[in-house]
């Protein structure tokens, strides 16, 4: 097994200090209590000035870097990034990563107990948007004594809460890293999104949300996680990674049966996919990527722009069609005509959506330069 | 109602007359019964040397121009290319169009009866492809006595019969157009596919196939068709139809109930193609497109285009990313290589895969050059 330097991680809980009225969410409605679940990588310095906050996209959970246990056969979904030497180098800085709320990985969520019940929130889950998430990282940091961020960052859904920190607590984010990105998503990646959302409603064992104790609606999940896969990757790398293989072998298709082999990677990957997420934080999760409007939020793009002090660094990736490069540079010209401190690249991969947990070596070299160079 | 010209036409149904050893198929297994159906728009000329014959796509039909009573509200789907004084001209050209095998609008598919059992074939249909098909095409032209074809022409599965059709037949076929296809898909489209067929096949009342006389999968089937749209539009297009717009006029997006206009035109979409399309059908068809690869069959890409005696117009469309232009280049390069009379022709429309039933006005004027030129 290849161990990285980071070895063991432990995971952390830690249940948020609330006011009587309970947590209160974008939407008015509350939840009175708040579980976060996180992971540290790296020591915070005396004076507390060298945290870094990853933020994690839709499927990702707080176990960025190391290995969890010494069974633990697959490190963190960022250990490229993360470690001794690494882009996000805990030899000087201290990572932290932190489930998202609404999330499945030991944050509060959908299959969260409700404690007015005590059973399963399901569907009376609130609806919970990216500011929300962030407003919980904000308390997170509180309870851990941190004031100021040297830097968030995030792919995807995790580059939406680093834009998100960097408008709503401007004073706190030094430095903000947006991967593969978007201050709102595309009429495409929506309708994406609500097929998923469709895969599992549709699924009889779905059942209204009320599925906890019994079996999952994991057919519906596992379709949703097989449209969700073919967005993250692209067309050419598909062609490169499957072509037109069959499964057993040439020739093939003339048998009911027969598999080509993307069609055998993505049901095992749908699969796989069952065993660890839950079907309810798929849709709360999707749901709040679809609501994220950073414009409509702020009163538009221009007064957003204009409350930010970061310095930011956005990087896209030229296959991604799911959160493509446009998208990226209206944030970027936003930023820039807002007299922002911004830097922009687009980084030539094959890999579609997935680049930013993919392309270490090319996005390294950019973030240690972005994370290591003055601020203007 | 605007009535085209055309007007009213008749669905005709033969039943193909087979050796006793029934159909044979190139899997080598037969069918004792081919029923066809189709559709005939304007007369043939004495010397039957008018023939044109359209091929449809996956979810197409027989019908494809004029209505099929004075209650249809819809005109046949490509009644913008088929009439007096249209592309595909009714005043010199006698057009037919016949419902694919496999298919469930009147040709032997999947839910017609076995006659070996008195009960629909369900799985036990067999596997068929676009070879299969044009056989079946072919056999329909010997019933009605026509020997040579003016020109095939199709887009998307219909481009790939029309190709089908020079190769294996380049005695009788004298012009191809061939619009949005491709000769072999590629990984991301047959990832597609297999995503329709598991949301299908997920589906409890999909039964394995046997749901005839019984509630079909309804929910399964419309997934899969949500998925499928999404495919055939361009992200351009579903920016301009629907952008970021709330069903329920704005603002939204903080009740779990909220819904994008995307949102509820795709299950719109999904669940009226449930009342007219049979999920086996889908399944079957989705597989002969994954499993055509033109080059495969003939030996390689330079001996299959060797035979090929017609002349042909390829058309691709710009935003077309489900059948790529690079995909239409490839037949023709494989075609010009071959020394053979090809035209191609990438037209500029937002439309995407669509745009080949859509961008009527745009390609009407090459096709019509095509059918009233010369060959060469």
């Amino acid at each position: 097994m290849n161990r990285t330097s980071i070895g063991i991680v432990e995971p952390h809980q830690v249940s948020l200090t609330l006011p009587p009225e309970g947590f209160v969410l974008e939407s008015g409605r509350t939840l009175p209590e708040v579980v976060v679940q996180y992971e540290q990588y790296g020591e915070p310095n005396e004076r507390r000035d060298n945290i870094i906050l990853v933020l994690h996209a839709f499927s990702g959970d707080a176990h960025a870097a190391g290995f969890q246990s010494a069974q633990e056969t697959r490190a963190g979904w960022w250990d490229d990034m993360i470690g001794p030497g690494k882009a996000f180098d805990t030899d000087r800085f201290c990572v932290l990563c932190s489930n998202v709320l609404g999330g499945c990985q030991g944050t509060t969520g959908p299959g969260s107990t409700n404690p007015a019940t005590g059973t399963p929130y399901g569907l009376d889950f609130p609806v919970v948007t990216i500011g929300d998430m962030v407003e919980v990282q904000r308390r997170l940091m509180e309870e851990l004594d941190i004031t100021r961020l040297y830097a968030v960052a995030g792919g995807s859904m995790g580059g939406m809460q680093a834009l998100e920190w960097t408008v709503r607590f401007p004073d706190v984010v030094e430095r903000a890293i947006v991967l593969a990105s978007t201050s709102r998503l595309n009429s495409q990646g929506i309708a994406f999104n609500a097929v998923g959302r469709n895969a599992i409603m549709s699924d009889p064992q779905w059942n209204d949300g009320n599925y906890y104790g019994g079996p999952p609606p994991a057919q519906g999940l596992a379709v949703a996680r097989m449209v969700g896969h073919i967005t993250y990757l692209s067309s050419e790398s598909m062609r490169q990674k499957f072509g037109r293989r069959f499964q057993s072998g040439r020739p093939g298709g003339l048998a009911f049966d027969d598999q080509f082999e993307v069609e055998s990677y993505l049901a095992y990957q749908g699969e796989k996919f069952v065993d660890r997420f839950d079907a309810n934080s798929y849709i709360y999760l999707t749901k709040a990527m679809d609501y994220y409007d950073l414009a409509e939020s702020w009163g538009g793009m221009a007064p957003a722009m204009e409350r930010v002090r970061s310095a930011l660094l956005v990087l896209s990736y030229s296959s991604d069609w799911l959160f493509p490069t446009e998208q990226s540079k209206e944030v970027v010209y936003a930023l820039a005509r807002a007299g922002k401190d911004v830097s922009f690249n687009e980084i030539q991969s094959p890999y579609g959506h997935d680049s930013f947990l993919l392309e270490a070596s090319l996005q390294s070299e950019l973030i240690t330069a972005f994370l290591t160079g003055k601020k203007r």
